[in-house]
């Protein structure tokens, strides 16, 4: 897709992925890495969890929802990096075979006072599983670059 | 480090784990799975950007600020997930070769109304480098058992 600066956003504007399936393979080695706990490690002890099995760890499923929008595109030649998030829910449990893709609302876009050529940009992610359940809900801050001057 | 439970936690507490040190290669892997970003991937594209720098992914920097507590194995017996983060920030970049530990305070702890044996620790985790800069700080909202009845 077309690559936009903060002046081709608006509010209200939607954008939407396309998906990736979650395999139980990558739930594991990315638990291993960043978040070793029983119920993203070991589907037996998950099982015995209140989960019931094995899920996905919730910073996995928040950078696989970021990475969805980042490789469309659309901020390839704008974003200037992030100063934070704001209100990230984990909304339902991702598990082995899931399928995710993200979709994402402008909900403010603010010109910076100090440096005219960028500002920020909040738009609202949301995961969405094959079931058309919401499992994530997050804002990013977006720094972006508005567009250059022909 | 002992297992807490819920009811071992009180507002004030704080913890602190050893350090990891980031190395470009880390970055890069991680970056090029989940957030291939040209200042996160590649060295001169970096160095032309208003970072002057490679630096790694903020998700990067938050698993392993995550990491970094759960591996001390204070929540090992007690957690059961997570509801959400609120208030992320990005403070300052984090470079190849920069070593990371976590500071964690107990912000409150509210014990579940509706089920007795688990409530909600929000924990202020702040991931801080050698020079003694806070790089990024966020609010966890950890689900936690209660200790078992013997």
């Amino acid at each position: 897709m077309e690559t936009r600066y903060l002046d081709d956003l608006f509010s209200g504007q939607h954008f939407k992925t396309p998906g990736i399936t979650l395999t139980e393979a990558e739930i594991i080695d990315f638990a291993w890495r960043y978040d070793p706990q029983p119920f993203h490690l070991d589907v037996n002890a998950a099982a015995a969890s209140p989960y019931g099995g094995l899920i996905a760890s919730g910073f996995q499923s928040l950078a696989l929802c970021f990475r969805l929008f980042i490789q469309t595109g659309i901020l390839a030649e704008s974003s200037l990096g992030s100063p934070g998030i704001d209100e990230l829910r984990w909304l339902a449990p991702v598990r082995p075979g899931d399928t995710l893709h993200t979709e994402i609302e402008v909900l403010e876009v603010r010109p910076s006072k100090s440096k005219p050529d960028r500002g920020i940009a909040r738009l609202r992610y949301h995961a969405v599983n094959q079931r058309h359940e919401v499992v994530l809900s997050l804002i990013i801050n977006h720094l972006l670059r508005c567009k250059p001057a022909d």
